[in-house]
């Protein structure tokens, strides 16, 4: 298995395409296609809000009832969430245009969007947006990073990833490009994540597929503990890949399956790493653990703590901190055996032993902590269950961008 | 009822005093003391974070088994929380000393830390410091605050409520103080709230009446969704007022829980509106609930919401993470039934009818929101059930406190 960089262009077959549409008031790209030149098995998954954007209803109807897909229509700038029955009309419009562009029926376009809740949608500037970008569709590498930049909103890098694999007697690809940074802390699903694929499997399968590897990458990132009314993970395969096909979960599925895994963790991380205002990736192993489900409560309090993420800022060993997310998240364990380590590229110390202070040097702990991915391993020595989450530092600047978001 | 702004010595009996012991670095005040002139009934709430400060073990012990209590010693600047054996050694030191100071009994000495978590209290400082405090006891209103001032940490200012009532014949007082700004976001219980009566009730009835008011006051408040190793509630009685005693739930019962749940919950406001760095109080009201499960469940997701804290910040009506932050919250509604308005001495502004965008000036939310303390109501339209949550706004000044805490 090849991990690379490259977009939702690297699986044969499809194409992608970006511009300003004029939805974001500054001029920046904010419209994004994607195009497979054959149908796709599309399989999704969605926020568990219950304010749900336009979109993720629109995009749930396709995904859960027909299960097919040739379109994806993004835009940044405005999430159209909280808009009724305007917003929804908004995705039907925006998938007639796009239909009647790409001679596909409307119900095989998904759309997405992402920005600020309660604005409508200009649909005009969508449909001229479609018109502006169909005859930029191309296939290259370039077409899908300006696809991955057009997405963003508060982000600060654009995220790609791709994997190449050999499966049932043919090379598969996987590409995908996602946003994040806030309004981060995705359940049953994640942020706007798009993946292509030209591997051949049934809709069910890509759909459990999806659905299995979401849990342990998109749901264990937290930037700021607030669960998006728009996430959104849509995946398409279009089969050009000429693999046997994967109708059960046989050998091919698990090799698909653990590709699609390692590319999404690799979107998971980048997410947290570039979460608003953050200027560290903030990861926290649970080891030792009696059951999986406790180790995923104990990661995800820790990961989550405004308290513990400010320390992280503040490149400060401040434990206690720690601890005390793990002793609120509602997991029992015992305080008094639990083992504390820091980790970076800087090096590794144990800062508790058994639940309390090991005497271990601050000097050496800030410098562990001064680097851009540091790691927290708590060993609850429980058994031997573990879970990995992801986050950021809290900073100033996280502030600044969310205390006057929408000028 | 008059409510005032006394504290611990307002009721008849009780006595103060505070100074620097030398556990805070910069010589501020950072221990105190409550001594009742006879043995008291003692009611408490202690934290439901598994991993428990010393003292918190320490107390529980009194409240739960001997249910009786003298005195409080009080240091901030320690947490005494993840130090083991020799933490809660500290505390059986503090209350040996204090038992020879005052001639009480040493499972009568209630304890009390606030700070650091993991660093062990130099129990020597301690034992001076009550040498030092004792002679200094008094009943003024004077020594009342300065221990107010004694066990603040980030807090900014003192927080001091006191009741007086007519109950069974005699004018009975509640007097308190307590201590919030970090780390607060208390489950069953509070953060540090020391409360003296000279109301005549038994301990059963005492704490009866505790653990119901703490549900609606201290319960509901969050400065950071951090719930707290050291959260204590202590509540002493001393029955010198002369009521005639209370032993059952009958109106005396209710008299006196009432002015207790009026005191507590001006402390509760008092906390969130001096959490760490802000600089507004943020209250959430849900309202045409159909329980007051769901409306408590509601509140506290609202109030808790870093995007919501720091939209309070910057003055911005961005309500989508309002309506967002109630849809992850685990209670059901309907959004599109949902109506929201912003009120503050300002003035009052209906931002949604029916889960969309009333069309509401910007300028004018803005304004309503530029108040020091500012409210949200939203009534999601099921049923008459309400309840009120305490928050604050989240600031540059939060991040930069925690930041570097320990330095």
């Amino acid at each position: 298995m090849k991990i690379g960089n490259l977009g939702v262009t690297a699986p044969k077959g499809f194409q992608a395409a970006s511009g300003a549409a004029g939805i974001k008031n500054n001029g920046s790209p904010d419209m994004a296609l994607i195009f497979s030149e054959v149908p796709c098995r599309a399989a999704g998954t969605f926020t568990t809000n219950i304010v749900k954007a336009a979109p993720v209803k629109w995009d749930q109807h396709i995904v859960y009832d027909i299960g097919q897909a040739q379109a994806v229509v993004v835009n940044s700038g405005i999430a159209n969430a909280c808009t009724g029955a305007e917003g929804y009309d908004c995705c039907r419009k925006t998938a007639d245009a796009a239909a009647a562009a790409f001679a596909v029926p409307a119900d095989q376009v998904l759309v997405a969007s992402t920005g600020v809740i309660g604005r409508q949608i200009p649909v005009d500037k969508i449909v001229g947006g479609i018109s502006l970008l169909k005859p930029q569709l191309a296939d290259t590498r370039e077409a899908a990073a300006a696809a991955a930049r057009a997405i963003m909103t508060t982000d600060t890098v654009p995220k790609e990833v791709s994997v190449s694999f050999a499966l049932g007697g043919a090379t598969v690809t996987i590409g995908g490009m996602c946003k994040g940074s806030g309004m981060i802390h995705p359940n049953m699903c994640t942020m706007l994540s798009f993946l292509t694929t030209d591997a051949m499997i049934s809709q069910a399968m890509l759909q459990a597929a999806l659905s299995d590897v979401v849990q342990d990458t998109y749901n264990m990132v937290s930037v700021d503990g607030d669960t998006s009314t728009n996430d959104t993970v849509l995946l398409l395969a279009n089969g050009l890949a000429g693999n046997a096909e994967i109708t059960e979960k046989n050998g091919d599925y698990e090799i698909f399956r653990n590709a699609l895994f390692a590319l999404n963790r690799e979107l998971a991380r980048k997410i947290a790493g570039d979460g608003e205002g953050a200027t560290a990736l903030f990861e926290v192993k649970i080891i030792g653990a009696q059951s999986k489900e406790q180790a995923v409560t104990l990661a995800k309090s820790v990961v989550s703590s405004s308290l513990t993420k400010a320390a992280i800022y503040g490149h400060d060993a401040n434990w206690g901190r720690i601890l005390c997310a793990m002793g609120y998240s509602g997991a029992e364990f015992d305080p008094e055996k639990v083992d504390l380590y820091f980790e970076s590229a800087a090096g590794r110390i144990q800062i508790i032993a058994e639940g309390v202070d090991t005497g271990y040097s601050e000097e050496e702990a800030t410098r562990i902590l001064s680097e851009p991915e540091v790691t927290a391993i708590a060993d609850v020595h429980m058994g031997s269950a573990e879970a990995t989450a992801w986050g950021c530092d809290l900073t100033h600047e996280y502030v600044s961008i969310n205390a006057d978001y929408r000028s």
